[in-house]
């Protein structure tokens, strides 16, 4: 029950909402007065009414108002001196005006998404999922729940290591497998691995993610971009940059160009690695999924000791899961555990159990599977409408992914292309927002079609906007 | 079906192990050249058999066999030459000698367990969880599981918001709260803060954990600690000390000593940030566990724009979750988001979501009061067996908090003790552990009780080896 009182002004001079329900009026009074204190109604230095007072007042105990006076006393909202009664403390700031705070800025959906970088988060498994979470959580030790160890849980690393053997060609084992909350986490740990070993430089490749090469700026490196030429990042520029001692690529399918490594580009790397001992930081978004053939391998598996292996539930799965993993060479475990441990970037011990269960039931598999279908369709139905539609552009990056490059014809600008795209609800970029500020720009053009993102309901919607966009780009 | 088979001298010279499953075939055929390579079995430069004569000596198709060399030479275990045939590539690396590899050690779990700092991992409401998980999932956008906001998901801050004004008197909204994945998490978030605002000192508390100002000096920042008397902090130096620019303080209950910060004290440390212009990073990390009265409230709501308040489950739940979350003056919500943005420390969405159900069904409040009342007769356990068992022995830091700290007599070393309950199986450690390097030993002294650690079931017998100990002591 709520009782609304205004009390006279010779008290407290303020209405207050007071909750008298019994064992509540005490914390309610006590919330009253902090809400008072800190709206500015009741100013600094002013002094309270005695607890006889108040008590008469709100006809209550007198007991009740003296303890909560005592306790506002105690969390320093009050203060109450011998000879000058109780006061609002000078301290208690009056509430600032909430209208000029700084807010991020509100992120609002396109009506259309062909954004790269998601996989359709439409189709998680949640009830999969969560079956998955109740045999996780009837089986997990009580450990499991406390801080653990800094690799993350032994149950995910030990299906991780036989998972990514046999669908990616991984030289995995438990104990080289360190559990993060993601690939730019991943990132960030070896980042700070390159820094201690006092490496100025990660090379990276023409085009990519931003985001990547700043966590890399981050710790103080300079990042270098290798050229990218139509049989893919050119690797075999590594041995000539003297300063450099790693390199960040996307060999299965670089992204967001689409063109796999080449087997002399992958030769290139690891030959570079291990005469330079440098390393190689693999970054295998998407290995999972791939269409017209077997996955190419992980790139790891060539030179395990030369190769950090990264991967990620956030394609396969959901980013929000927030879990990805390195693979690691044997004499870096123990370093980026400790540095993993230090900064307490822990993932949760839940999901780690869940999705550890979740692969070992065989679900994932089926879910990679089932996904690998739907986006294939999917890819087909873009290439079968464009070559309706639009058959002078070409579509590249084709063979696995859940994007594709759509090139063009010559004169148009791509920004041109983007903009009109919005103006009709669709998000898209070209791939002018993916290059590394070191490469000149036309060497590489294109709009992104991050085909896998959006739902399978909005798909053919989504599709249909293209094509109008496109179609107008022609006419 | 697997099926071992052991090749001529004439053609591999290895036994490869291969599972001929049909369709799995040439995948088995890819697998076991990959592990005859790494295992170094197959040396590089190994000129391998024709496609041809493999497939003989296996009884498979010729292309098959021809597939699976197509795709290792792809992924650049293989070469393949004009006139030279398929040879092992040069740079397909033997596997090293695991043996030698650097491991962290091993953690193994002590007999008996009174180290501070885990709640009862035994009390975890698991099917509770699991029943807000489910509800949780069940009404989550799917936008839920995508990247999302850096603050973390807005269904979690709301309530966080509400319980968090309501049970610990913090002034929060929704919109200054951000999501983090611990404390170590939000405390490094703000020591990137102080080091873009170029603080160079953060005071400390002369008594706490070194983890935590190892995450203040990783940021540059130098770490005064404030002595601590009878009366707790002493933060009314903080006055004369001009370089400090924030300060990492225990209000509700100092720790490790467990004395909570007394109104004068709390003032000193506000009026210093309001004048000094700096922040109060308060560590409130037990708050809700307080047995003699209404819970201190926090020292943020005193002046929400000078205060950082920093809460986590890993106390009222679980650590194995790592959920933080940080109530945030109004100017730095958008810095730090945007710290948290860029370094993918997101914590994941599901967890996130299931806290929010769990808090707003109100098995929170059920979960926090039900632990209250189990470590509160256990604290009383304690104070009652070492009154019969240990008159001599003060417990102090009672009031609140998951231990106690136990004074020993004169001359009686701590690490002796701690010694002599290792040799019991009993894990402790003293005061000594916790004190800043700037603090002469001596000042405080006695055995940190970490009582609310064991199991229900292990708690009888934990105490009765501490009193063991104890009595081995006083005799």
């Amino acid at each position: 029950m709520v009782k609304s009182w205004a009390t006279s002004p010779e008290t407290l001079g303020v209405d207050l909402h007071i909750d008298v329900g019994g064992a509540g009026l005490r914390s309610g009074l006590m919330d009253a007065l902090r809400e008072a204190v800190r709206s500015g109604r009741l100013a600094p230095g002013v002094r309270l009414p005695s607890s006889r007072t108040l008590a008469q007042d709100l006809g209550i105990a007198r007991n009740t108002v003296a303890e909560a006076y005592g306790e506002l006393v105690a969390e320093g909202w009050l203060t109450a001196r011998q000879g000058s009664g109780t006061r609002v403390a000078q301290r208690a700031a009056a509430r600032q005006d909430r209208a000029h705070a700084h807010r991020p800025p509100a992120r609002r959906s396109p009506a259309h998404n062909l954004l790269a970088g998601s996989p359709d988060l439409s189709s998680f498994p949640r009830a999969e999922w969560l079956k998955a979470a109740r045999r996780a959580l009837a089986a997990a030790p009580h450990e499991a729940l406390g801080f653990g160890d800094p690799r993350g849980r032994i149950e995910l690393r030990t299906v991780l290591a036989d998972y990514l053997a046999r669908a990616r060609g991984v030289y995995a084992s438990p104990d080289r497998i360190v559990i993060c909350s993601g690939f730019v986490h991943g990132l960030m740990l070896m980042a700070g691995v390159l820094r201690a070993r006092r490496v100025r430089e990660a090379a990276v490749e023409a085009y990519g993610l931003d985001f990547h090469w700043n966590v890399l700026k981050g710790a103080g490196l300079r990042t270098p971009a290798l050229p990218i030429d139509e049989l893919g990042t050119r690797t075999q520029e590594l041995g000539e940059r003297k300063g450099v001692g790693a390199v960040l690529m996307t060999p299965a399918h670089q992204f967001p160009i689409g063109l796999p490594l080449l087997p002399d580009r992958r030769a290139a790397a690891v030959d570079w690695a291990r005469s330079a001992g440098g390393l190689v930081l693999e970054d295998d978004y998407d290995g999972e999924f791939r269409y017209d053939r077997q996955p190419v391998g992980a790139l790891q598996g060539l030179d395990p000791e030369h190769v950090v292996y990264l991967g990620t539930a956030s394609k396969s799965l959901a980013p929000g899961l927030r879990l990805g993993w390195m693979v690691l060479p044997e004499h870096l475990v123990g370093e980026v555990a400790e540095g993993k441990g230090e900064s307490d970037w822990m993932c949760g011990a839940l999901d780690q159990l869940t999705l550890a269960e979740f692969i070992a039931s065989g679900a994932y598999d089926r879910h990679v599977r089932g996904m690998r279908l739907r986006y294939r369709r999917r890819r087909d139905e873009l290439v079968a409408a464009l070559a309706e539609h639009a058959p002078h552009m070409a579509v590249t990056g084709l063979a696995a992914g859940l994007h594709a490059v759509l090139s063009l014809p010559p004169g148009v600008d791509e920004r041109t292309v983007i903009q009109a795209a919005n103006w009709r609800g669709l998000a898209i970029q070209g791939l002018g927002a993916f290059r590394h500020p070191d490469t000149a720009p036309g060497e590489w053009g294109g709009l992104v079609v991050g085909y896998g993102t959006p739902s399978d309901s909005a798909w053919a919607g989504t599709l249909e906007v293209l094509l109008q966009v496109l179609a107008a780009v022609e006419g």
